[in-house]
């Protein structure tokens, strides 16, 4: 299994995706030529719009993104792909569409023989369990709220360590916290801006500046540093 | 029907519940002795320490909390109340309580009877149509996103207007935006934190200090101040 799991498209100020196409590229490979992209987490704009903004950074690195909503049939385009990519936005979209078109099980079957997974924010929601850690205005009825469930443990990206300053609505830390409440079995990782998961197999490396802050119902919370060992969160 | 939707149970550094007090005491009014009160919002601390924390601040404004945990049957206790108060915290394990006991059509009847209803934050969320503009995590799943449908509109809780500095995860405003995109026909309404709703049959008060926030898909973004019109939001 190989997924790269990036906490958000776009650092503050920076260009769209633009930070993460080296780790892109160096992850993908020069094999693989062409992606299929899921745009389906794009709302406010349309799905031409998100494949040629996500198509306009893949040149730089080599990949021809090849849009999954240009296909008549989803399931045989996943079926055919080398390589599957799949973009942030509003993460309630995506899991609506992705369940509308029936894509949860033909995607975990190729992912797990081995094709890449990319993903971003909503994305890298998607690769969790469940969607339950995500951050986004549920805008939709996902029609369920289980995802591919690549990974045992949930992502939460763009972790935020505080709140704008006089607003005193409760703390991501607080929502996670809620979170193992309920569902207590389960590791949460904080995956702050900036930076991914690599996964190969069990093994995970935590790339970028930043570290992960890691919670689990019963334990001390923890920041793992990028380099430390993280295979832990594959048990 | 009477409603009291507050944004917030505490603005930063104050004590719980503080701020909106006199206007719970205004709202609720001298023949009103007991409140039924719901703390299923509650998820990392008991329903008892919910209860207990709400009556410490209603003793102070002559209001006696019964809290719907401490009884058998739910339903008969809803059907019994002279005012139904709901508190904040995580709307989406709120929402599973209230579908999973059967909540949602005997606490609108009584409403719409004209008994008096409080919310807070989640509890606001409650009295829209669906929970779909709710800032919360989705860490259970709610068997349903609909909700009370008092009002025809949405409120989105402790609105913010900015991010914290360096982030760049999407704007409330730009999660509002994609809500609009999927529900077309509804006006979402920014209710800032330390200002709450209330609402006679049709007519909207907005108090405290600060505008609210009106969106609607195809409508320019207005600022409505308290003392101004809102009954628009009814129709």
């Amino acid at each position: 299994m190989k997924l790269l799991l990036i906490s958000n498209s776009t650092n503050q100020g920076e260009a769209y995706l633009d930070y993460p196409k080296g780790d892109i590229k160096a992850f993908l490979g020069a094999e693989i030529k062409k992606t299929l992209f899921l745009p389906y987490a794009a709302v406010s704009f349309s799905y031409d719009e998100y494949a040629n903004k996500v198509q306009d950074r893949f040149n730089e690195i080599g990949y021809e993104v090849d849009s999954i909503h240009l296909h008549k049939n989803p399931i045989e385009a996943v079926r055919q792909a080398e390589a599957i990519v799949v973009g942030g936005g509003n993460t309630w979209h995506l899991t609506r569409m992705i369940h509308d078109y029936n894509l949860v099980d033909v995607i975990r079957d190729k992912i797990l023989k081995g094709i890449p997974y990319v993903g971003w924010s909503a994305g890298s929601n998607m690769a969790c369990p469940t969607i339950k850690t995500t951050n986004d205005m549920p805008i939709i009825d996902p029609k369920g709220l289980h995802a591919f469930n690549f990974i045992p443990f949930q992502i939460n990206p763009h972790y935020l360590d505080a709140n704008p300053e006089g607003h005193a609505g409760e703390t991501r830390e607080q929502r996670i916290e809620e979170f193992l409440e309920v569902n207590q079995h389960i590791y949460v990782l904080g995956l702050r801006e900036g930076t991914m998961l690599k996964v190969l197999n069990n093994h995970i490396e935590l790339i970028g500046p930043r570290p992960a802050r890691i919670f689990r119902k019963g334990h001390k919370v923890v920041e793992i540093q990028p380099g430390e060992n993280l295979d832990f969160l594959m048990k």
